[in-house]
């Protein structure tokens, strides 16, 4: 049995940051970091909107919504906050089973002691909605008075974003009214307070905050509650968003607190009906999977049709809130397997920006589409062409993230055809994903080059999945994903050709041109000595050297390893899983002599420097018959958001945020890695690879549209049909 | 009239580097640094010998032979020298028209004053000798000893290179031995004295050093003379590189100064008659283009038939003694219309080397030959892979030159078939010059790659003649060279068809696959609008910035422009003449609008941070009718030894030295530029495109092995063969 709950007992602001990432609760419309409700912006509370943006100071980034559950709490005319260190104990929780948060914390008050709880949760079943429970227990007699409301003064990396922030009361309640910078775009957050009675209220309003002032007379060992119903709205909601953000609040103070709270809990629970991942014999890796998965049904999109899942989920404006080749390559999967319509969206977003993905194509003077490295709105690259900072000169330094990764657009073409694969429905190719697939593959072929002495087509000029080591000639990953491409269109069009039995000439021309391009692209092959493949050309040449002696030559902690004289740049040392990764997705293709080889060439190579790094080494590890080696780094993923969450600032910057590709990758590992889940000739197959303290590993997973129950012991695995 | 003299009054220890250039006397084989006779290694003395190497502390550069010049004056038992300060006037000076040094300073002793002169020459008649004489001249009457050897403990950027040196005195010679550390070669340098009388010596011997001490008696008013005669061989010259220089040391003794001294005159002025240019109305033009060629006439190589001349000519190890591209295109022409036989020998040192630069190709994965960047002997290529030190970490910086610059192999075909127009001659091509050619050719065409879905064949990943770009696409220098490359071979293929009457299916196939090359390889075409020629694939989208800015951008007064993230890298300023450089060469196939709109377009665009450029954007400028334009460029080039040398220091590392690539770039702006000397249908052409203040211009050169007269005044362009 897990406890399905996370606990931080005291208070620590150093940790105030992580925490935020560590217990936060969404449901894909927002994200609520895990703050206490007396934080103003300087402790990072955030709620984190889905998919709308606003650029300022150069710099493009998510909205964060004014802060509805802003709450101070005075006893006798004194403040009693975290803040203030007046606390005698204090313990935050998160259930994440049910996506609920709550804090206790208890002050010594000069009268005596005074304990403050708070519930708290982004309903599941209404996505505009935040539910707060806040709970008083006195231990003497007194008056205690409440301030609360909504704090527009929000947190931001590069803000502030709303030019002007309109507040006010009507109608018991109380109303923020953002509008941004960049397009104007309004943000309407709508408080309804719950009360046991009706108690005597100032309003107070200006400077981007309205605070409504309660007095609660307390009487020792008594309780006393209140309830605050948080309506957020966007104008991309609809015309009437204003009006709709009122109607929910008032709605939702009209249904109460519990009734919320049991629909959102229902509503989780059918989640976990079908996505919960039983490990018997070993409650640690059980916890930190579902936690994991906990976290990718927070910040799934539900609430729309066409939107996909930031770097760093809902946590808040890391990463610009930009949509990177995680989603699709780390976590789709999830979603593919357990709820295939949020697979769908997350696709019919890439299909939608097409028109951004052509024009950045067309920008470099190439064809087709070229998917954005960090992508926005409308297929916005909010990639910058400076993404480093040199700490040795203060310098902006020019990267490739943006010209070079050009693996992108293969990662969209692949999350189609999965999904095509494992739903068995064409829906996605007939609603514009056969067009991506296409513009995709005219992507890579205006990008094939070949010597004139040589056949072979290369891809010259790229950055793989390492990022260390920059403008490499024929990345092995890459180039097996441009050939996955070509493939994939060769497929589409000869579909296209035998259901429409027509062929126009364009068309033939096309398909030939991309049967010729995907016979004739070099794909780096094992050695014939070693059996390694080669990252990229000339990657053998360079240094051979340990991490702790790259590490060693550090002359700043914050320097930067790669760019063009990083001091892992001219080095054997990679940031993450690159060729690894490529075997992998391919490994049918590869003996297990290739795959255990390269496995264990690569590893003591590899920094893992990124968090996508240790799923991949995990499940190749599974499919080379070694799940213990897998564990470690199966439990590394899985925990990414459990431990101190890792980095969190690069200079002044903060980065740190939740870790979805990670989770996403921890369950990949569990499913395809442990359960060796996989089709083979339109079945759905398992295999029994566990590690050793594992009894059974349970799931469900859909496949065609059935629901099937995956059961995996020592000695059987085994698939049923349930559904 | 023009002095021939230049002069240097005073002493101030700052300038002693740049003056051991300015004041540098050679004769091919070797070049005496314009430094005292008092000078020990601090003062950077150096008889520096041309093609002999010794790598140390993993530089490899050439040799300084032991220093036979050395000499101390003592009065009275003190030492008076310039390094002491006690003098009261100090002059030197330098006759360019016969490579004769000399200096002459009075110190104040306590008795009264003495004056100290020299005159020396590296024999032009006999490449191994040097002749040196001394005269003092006292006021008082006293004694005067002088303490004159052999000084082994020799200069060295990166040294020493002698493993030992052995010295002695045997048959009234003195003599040292070194013996290099790599390869264990020889210098073998043997010191004759010619005194007026017979007189007391000592000889001490040890320490690297051998002297002789001689006492002068001295009358208030007398002259005293001697002379040392300084023979320079080394294992290169032959088995019996020992004995052959005491032979000559004896042998110029007995034949005494004055004999040598008329006899080496003689030799200058045999190259003077031929290679004189006269510009009536500029004595200043005159004599800095003559100071120019007098310092190529001292560094050519007429020992040998097979020797290069190094970036730096004979002035010292800067640069490690390398010779690069300036050879066969800034140096060569000035070889070929005055002197065509050392054109020929530095052409047959690139036909010798070869293998080298086969092996090069071999090492990069490519056919052919790859001429080094910076070649030694054996064309090794001495180019390191980091040739520049971060001056904000001290880290070594990885560069290119050596991998990317492949526009090299074809200035080596250049100069081949340069010299093979002009002489008319086919002994070159005969002599493996074909083969050089075919074989670049090879290089070129290993290289070419093409995007699948165009026809035209590219160059990717090159640096062209502007450094501060590295890693580009289509430079239209580097491609338009390879054109010609492929052109050359062609040539060179149809002529062997022709003359053999045999036609190897092998030989037949190339020829068909470099016809298709030359035909299809990209060659940056003015842009329809604006007439400018694209340096590289993406130069129109870089910074526009003007040279000062990014001056005030520069946070270290010596961090390097180029690299990846240098000051320039990201902005259209270059280093040097690119596109111009290309225009100049190809000047016929461009219209008079495109040159000059090319000119004004990159001018105010070029650091004109290499010796090199200013020559090309002189010659353009002629070309473009602009003579007075052209004027301060050709200054520039032609006095680019007489001013104060430019840069002498990178960090710690000496990098002063001649520039004879500037010398050369001089000479063509003379001839091709305001002259216009050119060939059409065969024929020598001249046309008058002088500058303002020049009445007339005239010169000699060969052509088709007769030696024409050219006389230009502004009215007129006269071409007479005159033998």
């Amino acid at each position: 049995m897990i406890s399905w709950k996370i606990e931080e007992n005291g208070y620590d602001p150093r940790k105030t940051a992580n925490l935020g990432n560590k217990f936060l609760a969404g449901n894909g419309y927002m994200g609520i970091r895990g703050t206490l409700e007396e934080y103003t912006k300087e402790q990072f509370p955030a709620i984190n909107l889905a998919g709308i943006y606003d650029q300022a100071n150069g710099w493009r980034e998510p909205l964060n919504a004014p802060n509805g559950l802003y709450t101070r709490l005075l006893v006798e005319g004194e403040e009693y906050s975290l803040l203030k260190k007046e606390w005698l104990s204090h313990k935050m929780s998160l259930n994440y089973r049910h996506g609920l948060f709550s804090r206790e914390t208890v002050f010594q008050t000069k009268k005596g002691s005074i304990s403050l709880q708070t519930e708290r949760f982004a309903s599941m079943e209404e996505k505009h909605l935040i539910a707060l429970m806040v709970t008083l227990t006195p231990s003497f007699d007194g008056e205690a008075e409440i301030i609360t409301g909504i704090d527009g003064d929000v947190w931001d990396i590069n803000g502030p974003h709303y030019d002007s922030i309109d507040t006010g009361s009507l109608n018991e309640c109380l109303y923020a009214f953002g509008t941004t910078h960049e397009n104007q775009d309004h943000v309407a957050v709508v408080e309804a307070i719950g009360l046991l009675k009706k108690t005597d209220q100032m309003v107070s309003n200006g400077d981007r905050k309205v605070m409504r002032r309660i007095s609660i007379p307390l009487k020792a060992g008594g309780q006393y509650k209140f309830y605050k119903y948080i309506a957020v709205y966007t104008s991309k909601d609809g015309e009437n968003y204003q009006s709709e953000a009122e109607k929910l609040a008032l709605k939702a103070k009209e249904a109460g607190y519990e009734k919320l709270l049991s629909g959102h809990k229902n509503n989780w629970e059918e989640k976990w009906k079908v996505s919960e991942v039983s490990i018997e014999g070993d409650d640690e890796a059980m916890e930190a999977l579902n936690y994991s998965l906990y976290h990718l049904h927070s910040i799934a999109p539900r609430h729309s049709e066409s939107l996909s899942i930031a770097a760093r989920g809902l946590s808040g404006q890391t990463y610009k809130g930009a949509v990177f080749w995680d989603t699709e390559m780390f976590m789709l999967d999830f979603f593919l397997f357990t709820e295939p319509q949020i697979a769908k969206t997350l696709l019919k977003y890439r299909i939608d920006t097409l028109p951004g993905a052509q024009k950045k194509a067309e920008s470099y003077g190439l064809d087709g589409a070229f998917y954005p490295w960090e992508s926005q709105e409308g297929g916005y690259d909010a990639c910058s062409d400076y993404n480093v900072t040199d700490v040795f000169t203060g310098r902006p330094m020019r990267t490739y993230f943006k010209d070079k990764q050009i693996h992108i657009s293969a990662a969209v073409v692949y999350g189609i055809m999965r999904y095509t694969l494992f739903t068995g429905k064409r829906d996605l190719l007939s609603e514009g994903g056969a067009e991506v697939i296409l513009e995709c593959a005219k992507f890579y072929y205006s990008l094939l080059i070949r010597k004139i002495k040589d056949e072979r087509y290369e891809l010259w000029d790229v950055i793989g999945p390492d990022e260390y080591h920059e403008r490499v000639n024929n990345n092995a990953y890459t180039n097996r994903m441009a050939k996955y491409t070509f493939d994939a269109a060769v497929e589409i069009l000869k579909e296209e050709k035998k259901e429409a039995n027509k062929d126009s000439l364009q068309k033939k021309e096309l398909l030939e041109r991309l049967q010729d391009a995907a016979e004739h692209l070099y794909i780096p092959a094992p050695d014939e000595k070693t059996g390694i493949i080669e990252q990229f050309d000339g990657y053998e040449q360079l240094e051979e050297v340990s991490i702790a002696e790259v590490k060693e030559r550090l002359l700043h902690e914050k320097e930067y390893w790669g760019g063009a004289y990083g001091v892992a740049s001219h080095t054997k040392i990679i940031k993450q899983a690159d060729v690894v990764t490529m075997i992998n997705l391919f490994s049918e293709e590869y003996d297990a002599e290739t795959r255990y080889k390269n496995w264990i060439y690569y590893e003591p190579r590899t920094e893992h420097g990124s968090s996508l790094s240790a799923c991949m080494y995990s499940m190749l590890a599974c499919k080379c018959g070694m799940a213990d080696k897998a564990y470690p780094f199966f439990i590394k993923s899985a925990g990414a958001d459990l431990g101190d969450g890792g980095k969190q600032w690069a200079g002044l910057i903060y980065i740190g945020g939740t870790h979805p590709a990670a989770s996403g990758g921890a369950y990949m590992t569990a499913v395809e890695g442990f359960a060796g889940l996989r089709i083979e000739d339109g079945k759905l197959k398992v295999s029994s690879r566990l590690s050793s303290a594992w009894i059974r590993l349970s799931f469900k997973v859909y496949y065609l549209g059935d629901l099937y129950q995956i059961t995996v012991t020592k000695d059987e695995a085994q698939v049923k049909k349930i559904r």
